[in-house]
């Protein structure tokens, strides 16, 4: 335990280096809007097993200290990392974020066509 | 706690669900040679903040449960994805993999451009 207590600064740093970022330090990663204002932080990332590609960012968003919270999923696309806020940012406001798919916290959706579809429908049809 | 006791599988298929799998899940999943012995299991996976590919998978090999480990990343496109073994193939000799860049349990490598071309030389020139 000792040597990884009120290291978690360190241990980003180190799993960040240049444009690589551990899968198990993405979740956490804060997601700001464009003028920094935090809006929430990822809880997962969801993968392509056979491209390798992050499709969606599973974002939660709400609660407090974990609790109550709402998980969103996003396209990946629309998050753009920020160097200076050291986060994402999402150009989407809260209240249409609100109004996306979304889960409850003991809740865990099925990943078909049919939900990436309305994900994606959701979202690519947002006007930025 | 109760309600995900023992549901280690059952979270395993809803996370899975199609070609997504939730990158919280990734970690600890099986690779196997092409006759189906298992070489070790995913620690990591190197996700580039920008591009949001996975650009390396963290290989756990050797050691027994946990202990003694090292850590062996290989270049994603050496894993193929398998539905029949659930899990990946990777179809590198075991030597080969020993000696190829690793990092102890304790150690936390650099991730910079020189790591990267590292393995992606070392790996690059195998012949499969």
């Amino acid at each position: 335990m000792g040597q990884y207590a009120g290291t978690t600064s360190t241990d980003m740093a180190q799993s960040e280096h240049g444009n690589l970022i551990a899968a198990s330090k993405v979740n956490g990663t804060n997601i700001y809007n464009p003028d920094g204002e935090s809006l929430g932080s990822i809880y997962d990332v969801m993968i392509d097993k056979m491209t390798g590609r992050v499709a969606y960012a599973v974002m939660a968003f709400g609660g407090f200290l974990g609790i109550g919270e709402d998980y969103h999923p996003l396209p990946w696309n629309v998050l753009k990392y920020n160097e200076q806020f050291g986060g994402y940012v999402v150009d989407i406001s809260p209240d249409r974020l609100k109004q996306g798919p979304a889960f409850h916290q003991n809740e865990t959706p099925e990943w078909s066509a049919g939900y990436g579809g309305e994900i994606d429908d959701y979202y690519g049809k947002t006007i930025l």
